[in-house]
C-alpha cells in the first residue's frame, strides 16, 4: 500500500520532473485532488490549488491533511471557480503554472440529471474559459484533464478502449466530453499539451462520504462504517475494475511526464474486476460492521445504469508505462482505516 | 426541382401530417430554417419562428419570403434566444407547440475558434435551457435536431455512417454534440421524443453569403455572382456531398412524421459526390461569371480542415423514406437565380 507520504520515486523519476516545479491543482480540495496535491507536495513541487468548494461536491481543506492534522501549509489554496479567469488571483496561478491537473467539475451523475444547467456551467462553461486564458497566456503549461467512462454508456464490447463507441447516459458525461474534446483540440490546433484520461470508478481517502456521494464506492463504505444495509441494486453481478486513487495519482502524474503524451486519450481501469456483490462484501468484510442486502433499481438511477463495465488499460501501459498497482481486499482496507482515523470530517 | 412552393405532397403524407398542426422553427430566420418554415407553411401547418438574429448568424425575416416580396404573414415570428425560458412568449410557443424543429444555433466553424464561449452559449447552453423547459412543460411534443457532420472529424473511412467515431475538430462540432446527445438523452430517460439529423454541406436559397458566410458554398456563390475568383484551396481534389436545402427539408420532415424515428441519429449526405474543383466550377457555369483560382490554405482553415468527405445516407432512406432527389448542377442553377432575383437581401 502507497500512502501518499511514500510515494516518492513510485511514479519513475517523478521526484526529478516536478520538483521545484508549479503545479496548480484545479479541484484541488476534491477527492482526486486533494490526494494529487499531497503527492506532488511530497514530490518537492511547488503546489497550488484552486477550488469552488461547490456544495455537495466534497471540496475540504480537511483533505490537504497527511496526517489528519492540519492541512499542509505548504500547500497554497484558491478559493475560486476556476471560470473567474479575470480574478487576479486566478489569473496568476494559471498563468505561472508549469503543469495543471485540471479536475474541477461536478461529479454527481444523479445532480447532473436533476440541474443539467449546474454541471454545463461546472464541467463546461467554466473549462471553456479557463482554456481561453491558457491559450492566450500559457500555452507552454503542461494539462491533463481527467474524464469519466461514462462517455462510453453501456459497453458494446469488454474491455473498454480508447475506440469504444460514444454514448454519454447522463449529463455528466455529455458536458465532461465537450471539455475533454476541448482540451484535445487546444492541443491540436493551439499547441497546448493536454492529455485527457478517461477512468473508473474510483475509491480511498478523501472522498465524500455523506449524502451526494459520488457513485456506489464511497456510499458503501459510508454504510459500511454507519453499520447500516449496503443495498445492491439487481442481482449484484454486474462487473467493475475499481480503481484505488493512488493508482490513478500515479497515472496523472506519468501522463504530465511523458513527452508523447499530450494529444492523447487514455482509457484506465484495473486489471481486477469484481462483482457489486463481491464488493460491497469485501467492505463490509473489511469494515467489520454493516450487511449486504439486495434491492430494486430506483426509477433515477435505473435509467443511467450501464450494466457491466471494465476498462482496457493497454494503452496507458505502453505509452505511460503505467500499471495499477491495488488489490481491492487490500486498499479497501486502508481505506476504512483511513476514515475511522476521520469520522468526523467524512461521516 | 422543387420549390418550397410545390411541396405539397413531396414528403409523404406529409400535408396530412402538419396541417393545422402547431410549428415550431428555432432558427426560423435562418438558411434551413426559413426553407423549413415556408414548407410547413405551405403544408398547411400553423408556423411559428424563433430567432435571435445574432449578428452574422445570416437570420432575416427576408428569408421568409416565398416570391421576393414580402414575409409570409402567415408565419409568426419571435426575435429572441431559445434560451430566454421566462420570456411569456418564447414559453408560450415552446409549450403549445406539437413539433419542434430546433435549428438554432451558431454557424460558422471559424468564429466558433475565435469565440468558443460564444459557440458554447449558442449551442449548448441555450439548448439545455430550452430543453429542460420541453422536459418540465411539454414532454408530448416532437423535436428534430440538427447537428453536423464536423462531429466526425477527419473520416476515418469513407462513407461515414452512423458508427463513424467521433473526434470533432473545431468548438461548433464539440458544442453541438453535446447538444445532441442532450437530445436523444432526454429522449431515452425522459420520453422527450427527439432526433438527430447529422447533415452535410448544404446550399440553396436564403444562407447568408455575406462576409462570415457558413463554409465554402455560399462563399463561392457569392463570389461567382460578383464576378470574382472562387479561391480553391489546395489541389480542390477533396470531394464532398453537397446537399441541397430543399433535400434536407424534406428529411427534417420525414424525421418529424415517422413514429421510429424518435431517439435515433441519422447521418445525411448526398449520393453525388464532387471534388472540391469540380463544385467551383460549376457554380461559375452556373453563375456565367467569376472564375476558379488555386491557394494554399489559410492558417486559421488549415487547422480545421478535414480532408474529403461524404456521408452514408442507408439509415435515413431505410427508416424515414428519404432520398435525395437533387443534383449539383441543377440545384446550383436555381440558386444562382434566387440570388440573382434578390440581390439587395443577400449580397
Amino acid at each position: 500500500m502507497t500512502s501518499s507520504g511514500d510515494r516518492k520515486g513510485a511514479v519513475g523519476d517523478g521526484e526529478t520532473v516536478f520538483a521545484g516545479k508549479r503545479c496548480l491543482v484545479t479541484g484541488g480540495l476534491g477527492f482526486i485532488g486533494s490526494n494529487l496535491a499531497l503527492a506532488l507536495n511530497n514530490l518537492g513541487a511547488q503546489v497550488t490549488v484552486i477550488d469552488a468548494c461547490a456544495p455537495h461536491h466534497g471540496g475540504s481543506v480537511h483533505n490537504l491533511s497527511e496526517d489528519g492534522g492540519e492541512p499542509d501549509p505548504n500547500i497554497a489554496v484558491i478559493t475560486a471557480d476556476i471560470a473567474e479567469v479575470s480574478d487576479p488571483t486566478v489569473r496568476r496561478a494559471a498563468v505561472g503554472a508549469e503543469y495543471i491537473f485540471n479536475l474541477a467539475g461536478e461529479v454527481s451523475h444523479v445532480d447532473s440529471m436533476t440541474d443539467p444547467l449546474a454541471a454545463l456551467n461546472s464541467n463546461t462553461t467554466s473549462h471553456f474559459a479557463f482554456l481561453e486564458l491558457l491559450r492566450n497566456e500559457n500555452t507552454d503549461v503542461v494539462v491533463v484533464y481527467t474524464s469519466t467512462r461514462q462517455v462510453f454508456g453501456r459497453p458494446r464490447y469488454l474491455p473498454v478502449d480508447e475506440d469504444h463507441p460514444i454514448a454519454p447516459v447522463d449529463v455528466n458525461a455529455i458536458t465532461k466530453f465537450a471539455t475533454e474534446q476541448l482540451h484535445l483540440l487546444y492541443n491540436e490546433v493551439y499547441g497546448l499539451r493536454s492529455t485527457v484520461i478517461r477512468a473508473t470508478n474510483i475509491f480511498g481517502p478523501r472522498q465524500r462520504l455523506r449524502e451526494h456521494a459520488h457513485g456506489f464506492l464511497p456510499t458503501f463504505v459510508r454504510q459500511a462504517l454507519q453499520d447500516e444495509a449496503l443495498v445492491v441494486f439487481g442481482d449484484g453481478l454486474q462487473e467493475r475494475d475499481c480503481l484505488y486513487v493512488d493508482d490513478v495519482v500515479d497515472c496523472l502524474l506519468l501522463a504530465a511526464s511523458i513527452e508523447d503524451a499530450p494529444g492523447e486519450l487514455f482509457v484506465i481501469g484495473n486489471d481486477e474486476h469484481l462483482t457489486l456483490r463481491a464488493i460491497a462484501e469485501s467492505i463490509v468484510d473489511a469494515a467489520g460492521s454493516g450487511r449486504v442486502e439486495f434491492g430494486p433499481w430506483p426509477a433515477d438511477r435505473d435509467a443511467i445504469d450501464i450494466g457491466s463495465y471494465f476498462g482496457d488499460s493497454s494503452k496507458a501501459k505502453r505509452m505511460l508505462g503505467w500499471q495499477p498497482r491495488t488489490f481491492f481486499d487490500e486498499a479497501i482496507k486502508h481505506t476504512i482505516s483511513f476514515y475511522r482515523a476521520r469520522y468526523a470530517w467524512y461521516l
